[in-house]
């Protein structure tokens, strides 16, 4: 197989090269494999860092420092503690955290529902009952975010994602033209899929946005505050400082959980809020709920004790991690790279690769991997509706196969991903 | 104090007994204490009786029978071993359950939400879009039951508790008239607050309504279904057995919790359903969650095992409870009854006493008894809105307290009673 751009071949050449590549593709497809690469889940290496949280004393557990008992009824907004740890590790107020159960994503959707059906602090009346409604979603983004306001028919704008973030002067367009907009996802830091951490310039460019709606909300899905890789992580500016100089902060609802920090099915979660969306958020919860688990907010507390704890914890999971993005990353440049097929990010940090391929590829290049036995993330998926409308970006996620089978798995993506663009090519 | 009834004095008798029991009222009142019946919360001691299900062998939980990994993503429905657990307790199949968090408060509230948002399953369209909705609510109930669908705008309409459950012959006009009720709220085993657990006939009667709306819903609270102290408890009819003859499988949601057999802060919910209705809410809920806690699922099993198991673990807490219902009565029966102004249930299992004074009473005697420092559950709380129409229900909640201060607040409480009581009689 050739090292030469493909971009830059005649058709004679890009006939053997497709021939070459094809026989190398069938020589993979005859050995049976089952590989996942579909999903940014922890490897159990990983999840086996926080056993100890399991193995915690049981008399540790039982109350709180001012004496709950956590094994029962109470405390509907969280434990102190719990909202302490949070607070440390988001840069905010514990009085502005409320802990969830599990899911950080149950928690969007529990924003979403509650203002459809009851609206938000300062809203004049409830989402639901205004009309077709608009969400903005930054692309290639996370499918299950687009899936949450897809689900209450919300109309979805794609917002192109540049090097710096969301595209900034089409946020502002939108937001502050149409009060049919009622909210943007974001993942401000190591965004999934493209590995992004917004700017300081975009971030203070969201806290000064006049939104045409009264009810307009800011989903800060900062999902991967702390899930740093690299010895330098990027640093995201805090949101909330941005909305105080810019007396915006009830704009916002910021998201975070320890699913990828301790266990992905046993975590906690956490919005961060104002003063304003705090109280009114409470006032909810408490027809929602008796409240979340208690016990293992105390387990997190205990296990990870404070911002630096959580730091120390994550160079852990970075040691496992690390050799997986290089492992991915090294296949595309020494595969890709010099074929002039296709670009992708390298993040500092997060769970995924954006691989971003020539238009018409990606739906091709995963169904050769399916074909040949490995899952990967639907093309499509990190766009609303699941249409990609260059049908060009895949989402990679190393982290759940080990590092031999990323090997294994990666020879067949590139060979994949080779075939998928000379077939374009070809056809030309 | 006079041991005659109160209803059978001259005005005369009445005016010596409140002297006697005002001077008794003032002394209680002049001692500082503080008590709380307010709420069904488990003791400490109840809480006690599953502290090993915090010290199981750590790599006893990392993986179900079939290989799942509980500290990882998957599994959104509940892990097998778990719906198997709920299963055996409920008397139905494990595909007929979806396991939830820790509150199965929230489960009612997330059917509640989707119902308006989205649907359910067999109705034209989504609750929401139907104009103004009616819900029906036994009186006296839950009080959070009635909270959530109050803050949605439903009406809520009053049926009387009958000693075999609600009005039935009411509920049916309701339900089959008026295509605007779409639910109704039930504690059908030892009923909040009445202790009653709905006849045979009661429960088929249910299963035999043919409403007039195509998406009406029975929220089948069985949260007590085996919380029973005496020795012999009450037998609640399977509603889904009497569903299937009557071919109304997916008129009912049924809803159970490990509140008050584990812990009240971290248990575990599951709603019963139909097969229709689970594939529809398994759908719904991949868009709302990554799933719910499966390490705490898989804990309750190990500790609880099967119904058989928790059978055998309820025996405990009724060692621990018993003799505080016993308290009540007896404390009821000695000073009340012979004066003729209240009567109450007697419950063989659940969590509370419900106290029928005279009209015009309850708020008074709860405020007498807070003046003296024990917070009971608000007057008119078990009623939607919090208005209870003839102002004469209580709710006594009797587990949280010590056996001592039980006593102490059932002294206070008698003579608030009898006080309230006699304030009515001296008026008239």
């Amino acid at each position: 197989m050739s090292m030469k751009s493909y971009l830059d071949m005649n058709a004679q050449e890009l006939a053997a090269e497709l021939a070459a590549v094809s026989a190398r593709y069938a020589a993979l497809k005859a050995v049976p494999r089952s590989l996942n690469m579909a999903r940014g889940k922890p490897n159990p290496a990983q999840l086996d860092l926080s056993m100890e949280m399991l193995a915690l004393d049981p008399a540790s557990l039982t109350h709180t420092a001012k004496g709950a008992d956590t094994r029962n009824y109470g405390e509907p907004t969280g434990i102190d503690e719990c909202k302490a740890l949070f607070a440390d590790v988001l840069g905010v107020e514990p009085g502005n955290i409320i802990v969830g159960g599990q899911s950080s994503l149950n928690l969007m959707y529990d924003c979403v529902v509650r203002a459809l059906l009851l609206g938000v602090y300062g809203g004049a009346e409830p989402w639901g009952r205004q009309g077709p409604l608009k969400f903005l979603c930054p692309v290639p983004g996370y499918d299950r975010h687009f899936a949450v306001t897809a689900e209450f028919g919300f109309e979805l704008i794609n917002i192109p994602m540049l090097p710096t973030g969301p595209d900034m002067a089409l946020v502002k367009k939108y937001v502050e033209s149409d009060p049919s907009v009622k909210g943007i996802w974001c993942v401000p830091k190591y965004s999934n899929p493209s590995g992004i951490t917004y700017s300081d310039d975009t971030v203070r460019a969201f806290a000064a946005l006049k939104p045409a709606a009264d009810d307009f909300r800011i989903f800060w899905d900062n999902a991967y505050c702390v899930h740093t890789f690299e010895e330098e992580g990027d640093e995201l500016l805090n949101i909330f400082d941005a909305c105080r100089e810019a007396g915006s902060e009830d704009m916002v609802y910021e998201f975070a959980s320890t699913s990828k920090i301790t266990f992905g099915g046993a975590g906690v979660s956490v919005i961060a809020a104002s003063e304003n969306n705090i109280k009114l958020l409470s006032k909810q919860l408490g027809i929602q709920t008796i409240g979340h688990d208690k016990i293992n907010q105390l387990r997190h507390v205990l296990f990870l004790k404070d911002a630096a704890g959580v730091k120390a914890h994550m160079k852990k999971h970075a040691a496992i991690i690390k050799p997986k993005f290089d492992c991915v990353l090294n296949a595309l440049d020494s595969e890709i790279a010099p074929l002039g097929i296709a670009s992708w990010n390298r993040p500092r940090g997060g769970y995924f690769v954006a691989y971003e391929g020539l238009p018409g590829t990606a739906a091709r290049c995963v169904g050769l991997c399916k074909e040949a036995g490995m899952v990967l993330t639907g093309a499509g998926a990190p766009f609303p509706y699941g249409k990609d409308p260059k049908d060009n970006v895949i989402r990679i996620a190393p982290t759940f196969p080990s590092l031999e089978e990323l090997e294994q798995a990666m020879e067949l993506f590139c060979v994949a991903a080779k075939l998928a663009a000379l077939e374009v090519l070809s056809a030309k």
